[in-house]
């Protein structure tokens, strides 16, 4: 991405930091504490890379005012460095061109009764189907599929060769990464003495506002009703969503996470990586779930829920630490055996 | 989809069920439990879904007699009662017409020593290479890949964006699911000091008929020999299937699941999600393994194994058990510890 | 892949092994042991497979000369029969040609601000966008899409419809497998009372020579600076490798394993399958991971961790068997308070 020249001084301004240090300075990119130049910007949030400050070779550093920098370093003074970094991100950088031009790529093949918004991006070997509609500001990457009857709002973004099958909608600002595919059939068979047959997938996918969802994830169709990502929630890449699960608002789940057919996690719910759900099951609001934890059962409780079944993890760790224990044990109870024989 | 309206006295007739209520009324779609609306129907299977009965605002539902229902509700009577809503989605909902129009796609490109079948659909911007057939009634969708010397039986359909590598042998009525990779190389290197080496891949893929696996997996082809999916299989989403396993008949996995290289599993067996296998050992016939399960050496018994490493369930839940009476132990102990002393 | 037949002489020959049994014998192609027929050559490195021995049919077999082998059976005598095998398969099967023709396909869009190489193979659907170049010998599969200033260096293979999108660097010689999805935006999120915002993903991802990436794999570009994948590294499939991850050289990733924002894994690291790296934590030269394991901070021992969270493996054995003590234990207790009542 290209950077857009600032000096420290300005800059500190528009984050509305103290400055210490050269205000003079001209800053032309962002970069790590490892790695930042002299016409760079730092930071410092993390106390894990307090131990490259003595080394920091960058211009400028955003830093809390007790931290210790060498003095060839300008200090921008602020309480909330990961944020004000964030933001400088933002005033430095300007987002990049899209990687599709405007308008409808005459490689691209549009159904006559589709309903395309204005200043759309529609890319190369785009195929959208009969009856489907795509929302004003939309990009629609190269190599993606749009299915019949598909309903997309406005300035969403679908990534290159995502597929979204038939019946799907789709709100507004959504973001849809590349490899991505929605509303394939849900995973249902009724046996048989002859094997397995296939359950009908008669239902769709519903995607909220300001959802945005990572590359190479499977959201399937639910059986009856429908799959449904709540607005603003956050998916990283390679998860798994099953039919008919529900998720709420403003809920962030981290890569290869997967989640069982019609189970319901509530708002502002956190799931870091390779957890797993089980179906059937409700996950409270606000809840968090720790790393590969593999929820067996529903969960309501404030806080962190960890480990195979998952638990609250004060439990989790309680139960570590006890494990540890016997061996300590077990030399109590040869004493105890060795005193008893005696007697 | 599309639903074929029809009345709960010849849904009844049809399901072979007895019906208490109106048997003139109209059903026009199935919907959940919570969700239907007076013209639907609905159905009652898992217990777990018993509370939203008595708010239940379906025009029928699906249930096993001694449930209690609201009396605005017509009932049709089952003993199983998931089957019947099962055949209920075949008789209410047509399939969809496929996304892909018949024919060959004026965009595809076929090579000139393909055989294609009769009554095929094969989409745009899809590649099929040299010496492949494709059988009739198989639907190639938008953007798929078929290499070299690839044979597909009868009425398969390969997703959108899918890669089926050279050599593969595909049987009939098998679905492959959108953005996944088959017969990509196996994962196999041979290091020296100057690093890994590739070992070649010289074997294939077979999948056998009835077999459909998800959206974005990948089943590698065999160092030597075949990767085999056996007959009647089903496979879930971003599944990993690595080079040289086995999979039995009417064998069912779970989405996230990974199998290590030549293992072979048997027949039957169900393997919950985000399962683990190392390779090289056998699964026996039958066998149900748990979600989250890392199997790390050969199992072949009645039931389920779940766990790390995977043991049967009642001594996993054995393990657990015990680990919360430490606690006690302690105590127990300490008082023996205290009488001790005091003699 | 084809075969290029070649006498049991002739092949002992060029591994440089003592022969026992028929010179003469015409090689057609190799197969697993319990596959392979009387044209065939198999080998037997792993001992789980010596079960097989008595009914082998095979015409030739590369083995230790301790085994014992039916007297039909030519044998080649080998002191690492896994290595002389992988060298055998390089005598005898040629390299496929490639699937893609070579050229740039007239299906093809290549801007005209792209540097592209000589010998190249550039498929049908492929988009190559403005500023990009690809080195000489290099095969762009059908359906890829490389986005704006992205630097491929020579005789890499990127798979069919993978993705790359702007600004990545990568070496020579690399490998992208078939669907993988390279420089997708980290997953960065700053919260506030409206919900999640979106942090500028301004850094980008580096492909050191002879790295070879698996299929359906997604690596994140780095917010700052850049995610790295050192020389010689190996991928398998659907891996996960966040935003700002840095993998040093030589180290080999099984699939499904998962690494978080910021973590750095040394050089020579083996890790299993399956395995979770929470973010900003440093893995030593060396190392070896487990299966499923879930590892919550920094390590740098010789050998293997396992287990959740991980631990050096002696230490997780040990914990394993300690539970399996419990019951014993109880029955200790259970005998002290016998007699301790009866005092």
């Amino acid at each position: 991405m290209k950077a857009v020249p600032i000096t420290t001084g300005k800059l500190a301004d528009r984050l509305e930091c103290r400055i210490e240090g050269d205000a003079e300075l001209l800053i032309n990119g962002i970069a790590t504490i490892e790695e930042a130049e002299k016409d760079h910007l730092t930071f410092l949030a993390n106390p894990r890379y307090r131990k490259h400050l003595p080394n920091c070779r960058a211009g400028a550093i955003i830093i809390d005012e007790k931290e210790e920098t060498p003095a060839s370093v300008t200090r921008i003074i602020s309480t909330k460095p990961y944020t004000d970094f964030q933001s400088a991100l933002g005033i430095i950088y300007q987002s990049p061109e899209p990687e599709i031009a405007k308008g409808i790529s005459q490689r691209a093949q549009v159904h006559e009764s589709a309903v395309i918004g204005k200043d759309v991006c529609i890319g190369d070997n785009v195929v959208i189907n009969a009856d489907t509609q795509i929302g004003d500001g939309c990009i629609i990457s190269h190599g993606a599929f749009i299915g019949t009857s598909v309903r997309i709002g406005k300035n969403c973004e679908i990534g290159f060769n995502a597929v979204i099958r038939r019946d799907t909608i789709i709100g507004n600002r959504v973001v849809i990464g590349d490899g991505t595919v929605i509303s394939s059939d849900g995973f249902g068979y009724v046996p048989d003495a002859s094997g397995y047959h296939k359950i009908p997938q008669i239902g769709s996918v519903v995607i909220e506002d300001d959802v945005e969802i990572g590359a190479n994830c499977c959201i399937d169709r639910a059986t009856v009703g429908c799959t449904r990502i709540g607005r603003g929630s956050k998916l990283d890449n390679l998860i798994q969503i099953a039919h008919g699960v529900q998720i709420g608002e403003d809920t962030v789940i981290a890569a290869q996470t997967g989640i069982s057919g019609s189970t319901r996690i509530g708002s502002k719910v956190i799931i870091a990586g390779q957890a797993g759900f089980v179906g059937h099951i409700e996950i409270g609001d606000n809840m968090v779930v720790g790393a590969q934890s593999g929820i067996t059962k529903s969960h309501d409780i404030k806080g962190l829920i960890s480990g195979y079944p998952a638990r609250p993890h004060s439990e989790s760790v309680r139960r570590d630490a006890n494990i540890n224990r016997i061996p300590k044990i077990l030399e109590r109870l040869k004493e105890l055996e060795r005193k008893s024989k005696k007697e």
